[in-house]
């Protein structure tokens, strides 16, 4: 899957080729960057279009690390200009390779912080021009407590998001919809994205656990899939374990594992817990095709269950 | 897998030990009767105090012979009583093998005849004292066209369901949700009944094919027993070929492979394509830890989204 291509992406493109970035996050935030940077160099040199960074790249992913590593961050609508985020080195970065390498950017998630010092789980979603098409905040927090497995509690320090993301990234991949991690366990958010915006990829920065990875995570991208018919892009942390990445924080060990789905449900793309770029020329096609052979859009029970935006 | 119990079941068992029936269905109806009165009897000997059978058990599976298969069938509290059901013997087989046998049953489905003459695919659902205690047609008809695969139109001749079907089915198992094949790849049909019911087991009578079997009969099982958490149960015809049984009706060739999944999406009891008793005693309180360690349902976001019954 690791083809090579010399066409540059750009905003118009018909370039459907995705990059997923799995690398390792650091509690060094100048060595996350620089990762960072270098895999997004990667999936330019491979011809994609589009790339998912992991859920909290920038950061140790430790509820005690979240404020610190924290930045202001801009709204929906945003355009990147000279001199553009000084204070925000995270978003600057992935503002200006999306410019430099004319990609779309799914920027995983970076811990941001608002006006009245909330903290959130945020996900910045760039054009190639630099404008900032998507912001979703994670909407469902990562509280679980399996007995004999993992316990963790992103609410002592994290506040929830409170909107659906979608946004269209041209005529190439059409309507994207964004979930971070755990989001991917409700399918009500997955199912009213694809209700109200007809998407063709659902994208989820995350990062599962030894206890859930094996259990649920290629398990979840799948069903999503074929619940929406559409693409499932996840794209994880690599692997790191102490001592190797012994620090200040409690250490948190991701399952690795980022994985492209088709829409029929197969796994087209995915690699180990290494670090590594899965890179996927998706067949958009297998989208109209799973819709036209098994409408299950069209045959939804309305008059029985109906699916809205909730009380607000 | 296959222990056996002398323990008989009965209403107010606490024994959770369950049977899906797989077995031959041709186009000859009392050949049908004597192998459904035969595999309810092993699944009696075998300890089961709960059994399923396969979608459309009493007839072929094909939209030009559900009428003359159809029968008149009892609406939800009817008691059997003696002399009872006598023009519809495929249901007055599944009311006394429930009696005589002590079991809740699952009845899979059969062609059933209103008295407008609309037909159904509907599945009774019987406890061991021989009451109806539910009645499930199926809601979402199964009309397909998959490109070099399978095409199927039950609208042809059947008319679709109009209710979601929940009871209790005593302290052991709590509470039962059933759908009918189609229904499982419907998200919102679950989770609404889950919402509504707070089920423990998920029941799924259901004959998917050589094509979509593959690829999504087991993920679609694990994807509604993690989305809900809780057991899901299946039972298939087992697979039948020409010209083993070649006849009057279009012959559909089932996948097979009944199965029972864990609340945590394992597969904790199946078979392959032959004909098979599967026999598995439910550890219930997988359901509670899994509900307690990822409470994803207290978890839900009423706020951004809500699955009601809809418009009527």
């Amino acid at each position: 899957m690791s083809t090579v291509s010399s066409l540059p992406a750009n905003e118009n493109t018909k370039n459907t080729k995705v990059a997923l970035l799995q690398f390792k996050v650091t509690e060094d935030k100048p060595t996350n960057h620089k990762t960072a940077a270098s895999f997004l160099e990667k999936a330019h040199e491979k011809g994609a279009s589009l790339a998912v960074l992991p859920e909290i790249w920038n950061s140790p992913y430790a509820t005690t690390a979240f404020e610190e590593y924290s930045e202001k961050l801009p709204e929906i609508g945003f355009q990147y200009g000279d001199n553009s985020l000084d204070d925000s080195p995270s978003a600057k970065l992935l503002f200006e390779a999306a410019m430099k390498h004319e990609m779309y950017i799914i920027g995983g998630s970076i811990p941001e912080q608002d006006a009245d010092g909330n903290i959130f789980n945020t996900c910045l979603c760039i054009s190639p021009s630099g404008k900032l098409i998507g912001k979703h905040r994670k909407v469902h927090l990562f509280d679980i407590d399996v007995k004999g497995g993992i316990r963790f509690m992103e609410s002592d320090t994290l506040s929830p998001g409170n909107t659906l993301t979608a946004f269209s990234a041209g005529e190439g991949f059409g309507n994207i919809g964004v979930g971070i991690c755990y989001d991917i366990r409700f399918p009500e958010y997955a199912l009213l994205l694809n209700q109200k915006y007809k998407i063709n990829l659902l994208i989820y920065p995350g990062a599962f656990n030894l206890t859930t990875g094996p259990a649920h995570w290629e398990l979840l991208q799948r069903a999503r899939a074929v619940d929406n018919q559409c693409f499932v892009l996840t794209a994880s942390p690599a692997r790191t374990e102490p001592p190797e990445v012994e620090g200040k924080y409690k250490h948190y060990t991701a399952w690795g594992h980022s994985t492209v789905i088709s829409p029929w449900g197969e796994v087209v793309g995915t690699c180990g817990h290494e670090e590594d770029v899965v890179i996927v020329d998706l067949d958009m096609e297998a989208v109209s095709n799973m819709r036209q052979g098994i409408p299950t859009a069209n045959q939804k029970r309305s008059d029985m269950y109906s699916l809205t935006d909730g009380t607000k």
